[in-house]
């Protein structure tokens, strides 16, 4: 058991833990599971934790778990960070990512990062303590992950990323279709299965933008040579061009489990006869277009955002979650997520180099200055 | 000076030669030209020389060369395997270049390799002595480069090899309509400008067959985990899947300086404004088929001819060398390319483990066979 390294999933019960687990179960020779942490299905949290027998546990209601138990209940952090943890996945959704992430990279660990909010909101602070604790930041989302792939081995600085958008359900629709989207057609993604939130913030090209900003903290890369192409067979999941003008691109099925297995796994790769393999008898065409900016402002807002960096993305997380809830509560329309956030963005007085307080403060300021825009527009 | 490296150009006044020139001139602070060969274009090596001013040079024709000069004249061999050359550029065509490789890698160089024939006819006799003598060999076929950049960095070895294929200018033509192909449309190739015997090689897709050869040396790669994938734009230029199932791709204009400076360059990548980029903003699809073996027969005979080895690649080439000859100057149909060849592989008996001398008779076979074969169908 000498080499089998220790996995603690946070957010264990979401859509990329319950994968990470997947991967996790096919590998038990190399990877085993010392912490499970969840914050609100306690009915699949305790199912997991009769399969998997995890040594310690993190539900947001602790006094919901039974009494009697062989697990010790740690803090996000304190599991994030505990010594005999090989491998943080901080795949919890949300601000709620920010503190365990801190910590984890505080702790040197090697993090498996899914939570998009921690390098948002905080990617100043995380990558300089990732720097200064020599904790290894490795993507799970897709994107990241392929360009992380395609920069192995190379020597010298990449002249851009491109990263690939499947342009959710609604890239080719008008302004006018775009005003009557349904909730339930926005739920409907094309090709990845993933929660609610997400796959709101793909029909509305947030989730690219919150991707950009990404990009920008994991490659340390500006974000004038960042780009985003709408691929909406997402087969292609990103693209880094070099010095000499030569591309490379990483492909494949879209499953989440292939990049959350490399992050596990990297240097090596495992074989995995549980993910699907490309088959290229069946792909017949890979179509590319530019985003419509215009028909999408919040890819623009949140690249925006992120290139005025301080407490201007924290103010686009909290705001755009806010706007998303009130669009699936039937609250908004589609249309109004955008406008939301940008008036939002718009209002805010923002602090440069905030530390972390100052940045949920903003991230709270953004929910709160949405609810009333939107009350205000109800009246 | 000191880290400018020298190449010495094999086959300068060809397509890959001139072009080799072309990207040695863009970088004169990395790279000096010490030696320049050429087989035939008197007049055009006579210019490269006044431009570059070689310290060696050869010509086939030594008597023609002026006698009074300020280089000195060195056989193919003695160019490539001398002490003051770091870098080789093997850029002569057919059989010719079997010896000179040969010399390079004995004498443990660099060797940016384009001659196809050296690898297809002496794949084993060539890899065995370039691991002997710590030889490089890298290629500078835009397939094989892409597949090397996509292998950089990656640890295991991988699943499979996918080689694309241009598919040439017929490549969904009815046998009927090939029985018919003019030399003037067949030398009209879709997207890459190349000469004339690659130009016939890749609308039989002899030449697709004869990579697959050289990708199985090349990467210590098993004939059944390399395919061919037809891709008419020639953007992505091969791709290799790993046992994760991520596939990575390299992409590019089609343009064979990207290879050629990738291989003077390796392992960095070097800036070169000439290179042209991809512009995504007018790329809109890239399609894929898969290859028709019943239409294009010289593919399977190739890669067949690899797979037993021995001397029945070196008939393969000869055959085809003769083959297309025969078709260029309207002495046979393009649908007896393969014909021929299959009946020179036929009536071979092979030698297996061969020498270079048996492999150069087994080449002068193929062609004596194809030459009496045609001239019996006009009698």
């Amino acid at each position: 058991m000498g080499n089998v390294k220790q996995v603690a999933v946070l957010g264990s019960t979401g859509s990329i833990g319950r994968q990470t687990l997947e991967v996790i179960s096919a590998h038990p020779k190399h990877f085993g599971i010392i912490g499970l942490a969840a914050g609100k299905n306690l009915d699949l949290l305790t199912r997991q934790i009769s399969q998997f027998q995890p040594r310690f546990v993190y539900f947001q209601d602790r006094k919901a778990l039974p009494a009697d138990t062989d697990y010790t209940f740690l803090s996000l952090e304190e599991m994030a960070s505990h010594p005999e943890v090989d491998i943080v996945v901080m795949a919890t959704s949300g601000k709620w990512g920010l503190h365990p992430t801190l910590a984890a990279v505080k702790a040197g660990k090697r993090l498996a990062l899914a939570n998009k909010e921690s390098l948002v909101m905080a990617g100043e602070i995380i990558t300089t303590e990732a720097k200064q604790n020599r904790a290894k930041i490795l993507p799970v989302d897709s994107e990241h992950s392929a360009i992380w792939q395609c920069l192995e081995g190379e020597t010298g600085k990449p002249n851009k990323i491109i990263l690939t958008a499947s342009g959710g359900p609604f890239y080719h629709y008008s302004q006018a279709k775009l005003n009557k989207v349904t909730v339930e057609q926005a739920l409907k993604h094309p090709s990845w299965r993933m929660g609610k939130k997400v796959t709101i913030d793909s029909a509305t090209l947030m989730n690219k933008g919150l991707e950009v900003i990404e990009a920008h903290w994991l490659f340390g890369f500006p974000f004038e040579h960042i780009n985003v192409l709408i691929h909406p067979q997402s087969i292609i999941h990103s693209m880094v061009e070099f010095g000499d003008g030569s591309v490379k691109a990483q492909l494949g099925c879209p499953d989440m489990r292939l990049p959350i297995q490399y992050a596990l796994s990297y240097p090596e790769r495992l074989p995995n006869p549980q993910l699907p393999k490309l088959d290229w008898e069946s792909i017949k065409e890979l179509t590319f277009a530019p985003p419509d900016y215009d028909s999408f402002p919040c890819l623009k807002l949140a690249t925006e955002a992120g290139r005025r960096g301080g407490t201007y993305p924290a103010v686009l997380c909290g705001a755009d979650e806010v706007a998303v809830e009130l669009f699936l509560s039937g609250g908004i329309k589609f249309t109004d997520i955008a406008r939301l956030v940008e008036q939002a963005l718009e209002g805010h007085k923002a602090t440069s180099h905030p530390t972390l307080e100052e940045i949920l403060a903003a991230d709270s300021w953004g929910r709160e200055m949405v609810r009333q825009l939107a009350s205000r527009d109800n009246l």
